[in-house]
């Protein structure tokens, strides 16, 4: 299909919609989901009422997208990053680097699912609140196997997992692209945190 | 003065004031700041405009004294914490854990302070900045005492002390008086997560 076809191609709408996602993104960030309004991100991307509402049905609909997007990506990032490797420290070590990674780059979603999902309402909020339960017990996993295996020496595998998970929301706060801290950097000394918070023998 | 002197004490007027910021607190935390109007506050105490107009100059004025006034209170349990403590592993260990129990306890005050910090207006925001920026310090001279005193195993003061204070905001977002933690459990865990990220020896 040339673009001189006429007809919009489902590539062309799909990235139409992925472009009023940033810019709603942007606005829950910048102001707030309850003070943005659908009006506010057809601006942002210089639509008006009509053609925005057939990419998409609701400021809601925006919200549970970018939501539910980030955590399915965060659980990708995770499984790539353990997938084929068997040593237990290594999988937590890699976890917990695919973790401070994504925080880092992604800090907007971080900030805006933290701060927002008390705007999100049902069924997506428990949908979202599961895949957060998902990557929480992903965490836990590994941890009790690196118990098990007597490489970990952890007291409540419970809160470990909360403490590193902690990290990278902490990062997503503090992280500046600009600033004097190369991501590599960060994601490497992260990487060793989560394994002193596990107590590696 | 008896409450029939028919004159407000200062007390009473102060009570009033704290008890907006209160409200103003919660709807903060509820809604986020630009979705909440004066409007709003005064209803969930029951003044009208003239009345809650005496105690409070404006919604920015309000964020303003809620944003510092968290600072100073946790600057001051910081303080508190370590006063008359000699040793620096203890030390660290009593900061940590003052760390904890001030954001386990004033999870909306964290959650406000981490959320609209774009909605504050200078000169508070940068008095806040200050302020929190005295408080990482305060973090990383107790990291650098430690690692002068060979006590520490330390790659990074910097991102050690951030990784220190990212694990009070994490106990903000999650922690529940009414859940299966007790609090003095996450404070004495998480003392001794920064002990372990610090490499003591």
């Amino acid at each position: 299909m040339t673009p001189e076809s006429g007809r919009r191609s489902p590539t062309v709408s799909g990235l139409r919609a992925a472009e009023i996602r940033t810019a709603a993104l942007a606005l829950f960030a910048e102001r707030g989901y309850a003070a943005t309004t659908m009006a506010d991100i057809g601006a942002a991307v210089g639509m008006r009422g009509p053609s925005l509402y057939k990419h998409v049905s609701s400021k809601q609909e925006l919200l549970a997208q970018i939501m539910t997007g980030t955590m399915e990506d965060l659980l990708r990032s995770h499984r790539n990053a353990v997938t084929g490797c068997e040593d237990t420290v290594e999988r937590l070590r890699r976890a917990a680097e695919a973790h401070v990674r994504f925080h880092a780059r992604n800090r907007l979603e971080a900030f805006v699912g933290t701060g927002e999902i008390r705007s999100l309402e049902e069924p997506h909020r428990a949908h979202v609140l599961r895949l957060r339960a998902d990557y929480e017990h992903a965490f836990r996993n590994l941890l009790t196997e690196g118990v098990e295996a007597g490489r970990f020496r952890i007291t409540s595998v419970k809160l470990t997992s909360y403490a590193i998970l902690d990290l990278g929301m902490g990062v997503s706060v503090w992280y500046r692209e600009n600033g004097d801290l190369a991501e590599d950097q960060v994601v490497y000394q992260y990487g060793d945190f989560a394994l002193q918070l596990a107590g590696v023998r």
